[in-house]
């Protein structure tokens, strides 16, 4: 038997991350929830079942390789290059509790596509896109802002200093990028848009399921926010509270824009309101106060709406909404962090500007990175996968 | 970056509490699983918005007044007057604790009054009542039975010997006592009662949803109960043992009596009978024995039920019957609490008899503020705001 | 008020093993969702309700009588004697606490058997076959593999050396064995099978949240096999990531059997694949590479899925696939252990075939004891009460 670990703070940490974890793993069954519940009936348990299957195959490439590019030794802070599978074992109990909680990062990036793709995207398909998120795309950018974190030389962008600290643009950015890609690339679903006519509102199956998804997500970013810190700190409570915080203003902003738009409380808005601002506060959530994340949370609420519709103007059909929710509040948050974080807590000796120039500068390589790669993915997949299904299987269902 | 906490005492206390915070959260996917279940299909998504937009609603006006009336310096024991929403922050970590786990008790106070009210009251009249709970019915309450928990002067209620645990009264009492006046001044839903008939049942919606609902209610009472010690003692053991054991008397004394009334096993009288005996183990769950504790479940159990009759007898409808499951529940378990705690451990000083006394007062005092006072919102709201649909709406579900 | 306890490792042991617990509770979740998901709409809410009453009979009667016989001082390595309901309380907070852990075990046995026997066993016979799963067949097992833990002389199969981490055969080849000896004698549903045609499928009411469930599953495994160390060791990460690596090789190769046999992603498939793939680690997640955790599930779908359809060919109706999923993983990872498991880590002074030896008498031994049990307890039960409604309730859902 292993000799008992002295009760030191590490040990404490340990426990602390997979506590996180545990709590990271709910927002696959927020995921799950939220997009089988907002979709139509006849695709929900084709959303569920994208749902398992892309965490399946995420968290096994991100075991294979995936945690080495992010996390593994790095060469000259572009790209890891140890802990590959097999080699995971023998790092220590530390390592294999980060590639846990890691992992689950990886998914929660990887599902984000799920939603947006949801109801005529084909399951080889996504599961293969799912596939290169865990990858390549996730990773690689994960590697320049974080990487290092297991010591060694850090990520060339963390090393400017770049702030994320639980991954406004890191998980949710990315995941909202390849989203983006992938709905230009496979089109709107079947009667959503006609020219000259307003978008066809698509009956969502089950609205208490996807709250319930909601929820579920805001009970996820517990530890999704909390568990970041890597460690027990004493800004744990505040991390926390605002994540509660960003949540509430989103989910109140969200629906007061909905009330103004349409006379009565929206629950897709709600939603998604509390989304966005779990996202926008992400990147900050340790160096804020409560004031800040509850102003962060309705600030991305109302983007959130806002770029809602200005999607459905552009006919970009985004069957869950996950490129508001997710990417635009991911920018939100990442670009907000100079202005509202306590600069002594934040700790890198740049002035708000010059830290805003980094931050910009991370969520531009971001974009051009991971909306580049999925581009380029999509082009070369459809060569010999089908992105989409036929019309009949659209029509009738058989995803 | 802040400096690395000792690991001392209170430094896991709060890594407990947070930990309990995020269970208590859970109880809100209880409440609208649960609700939404129960009620008619047209209705769920109603209950669902509802159950969200009082969690923010509730969280954000606790955090700016509410948590300063509960727990602020008190002023002779009546009221609080610091720790307003912007002093918050700058009050330390354990104060930041203890608001999100409060602000979880908050929401599931405002919660209770959801459930009793769905399917007739408008959306905008409900979330204005979850407003004032969260605002001054429930804080100013809290005041009298917990203020002084972050120091200073005690509330008067709490000095005088009143216990109550972890809020069979402070929480489910005071929603119990709103939710009864609320569906006093809305009335009954139409089509429900008509003289000289047996009462129609309204066919419950989703039932194993409700049933998910009271199972995520029990795992949302391990941290309701646990995290109450608000440090890691050694009670905490046997506290959840008793929830657990409360939750099994009541579900089985539950389905008892629905079988002997209906010959069936009742689904609602399950959930419910869970409910009550949760309830009514909240209040004493420190200080008492396993068996108490099964005891406690299994008698609130069948108050829960013969209330439920009697409610239906006197023509009030309380939709997921809230009524029974919390507010009786929790005048049963503040008012056994005397006579089956270990007075060692309560450590009070009284007399079972005078211990009775106080709780009675206690829970006198409760029903008068709670009732009177939200009987009194309802008076003042309905000259400017409609506290029910119009009966097409009602029809129709646009609530 | 009790005295503080010093900040040591018991302490905080406790508190892992009370946050394991909570999540093992979860799994009940998992089980309604996964049964009422799979199982036809009709039928939904009986088998939520077995769920629920299962839990609260089977918590009652283990902190009766069961944990006694299970944990209780040993007679002679078979049985055990003390600890019974009412002698918990005074036996100090680490009893309680392993009492809280061992009862969601405990539950989780029973529940096992609800989702085979779904849609034609009545209530009462349910219920009644609980009881005695949780008074003796669970007990007596769980003694002779695990009796001890808390002092005294071993239960006799632990002390011959039997290695069962978490309990692939103490809980689900227990589980599985009674709803074999269940589903053969109240036989399949009816219309299922007819003579020289193929089975009849059954529409699954709600495959989403069939696959809730199954999230819920994995998530609540992270207490199962976490919680089991029964103490903060640093095995703890290692066991949870084979764990979650167990989940994902059981779902892809569930998947990939699914997709050889149907051309398309079979959801219950890569349910069970999931459970199949957890329930293949539990036995051996300590002492295992996260490659050996990976096939170890891998191996467990494929097994899953070939048993599933061979139970078919044998016109043997299991509703949700409890057997395959639940007793032939349990066998398989319990034989499976001594030839991937770290001997130095197993520490039982025994070369790999000598405990392949012991492994295999632990499942015999499981095999007669719990479908002997259970098979008498089926011919004597049916002499009073009936194992099957009869076929208008059946038709009618009136179980």
């Amino acid at each position: 038997m292993p000799a008992r670990l002295n009760l030191d703070s590490s040990l404490i940490d340990t426990l602390w991350v997979l506590w996180a974890a545990a709590l990271v793993f709910v927002m696959q069954a927020g995921f799950l929830c939220l997009e089988a519940g907002t979709t139509r009936t006849k695709n929900a348990i084709n959303v569920a079942m994208k749902n398992v299957a892309d965490f399946a195959i995420a968290v096994s490439v991100f075991w294979l390789v995936g945690f080495a590019i992010m996390f593994g030794d790095s060469y000259h802070g572009f790209v890891g290059t140890s802990l590959l599978g097999w080699q995971i074992d023998a790092s220590g109990s530390w390592v294999i509790t980060i590639f846990i909680f890691q992992s689950m990062f990886c998914a929660t990036a990887a599902t984000i596509v799920s939603g947006a793709v949801a109801e005529r995207m084909p399951f080889l398909a996504y599961t293969w896109t799912a596939l290169w998120i865990a990858f390549i795309i996730y990773p690689v950018f994960g590697h320049w802002a974080w990487g290092g974190l297991l010591g060694g030389k850090e990520g060339w962008l963390g090393s400017l200093g770049f702030v994320d600290f639980a991954g406004s643009t890191v998980v949710h950015s990315v995941g909202g990028w390849v989203a983006l890609a992938a709905v230009l690339s496979i089109g709107p679903r079947a009667g959503r848009f006609s020219f000259g006519k307003p978008p066809t509102a698509f009956p969502s199956g089950n609205l208490p399921l996807a709250m319930l998804g909601a929820l579920f997500m805001i009970l996820g970013w517990f530890g999704f926010n909390g568990g970041s810190t890597l460690a027990v700190t004493s800004q744990i409570p505040i991390i926390l509270a605002n994540t509660v915080l960003g949540a509430v203003g989103g989910i109140l902003s969200g629906m007061l824009m909905g009330f103004r738009t349409r006379r009565y409380a929206d629950v897709m808005y709600a939603i998604n309101g509390a989304i966005a601002g779990l996202v926008a506060v992400t990147a900050s959530t340790h160096v804020i106060s409560l004031q800040a994340a509850f102003g962060l949370g309705a600030v991305s609420g109302v983007l959130m709406v806002l770029t809602s519709e200005w999607l459905l103007k552009k006919h970009i059909d985004d069957a869950v909404s996950a490129i508001p929710a997710h990417l635009v509040s991911g920018i939100w948050g990442t670009l907000a962090l100079p202005w509202v974080a306590d600069l002594t807590l934040l700790d890198s000796g740049l002035s708000r500007s010059a830290q805003f120039g980094i931050q910009l500068l991370g969520v531009v390589v971001c974009g051009v990175w991971s909306f580049g790669s999925a581009w380029l993915l999509f082009r070369i997949t459809r060569r010999f996968l089908p992105l989409r299904v036929s019309p009949e299987a659209e029509k009738w269902a058989l995803i």
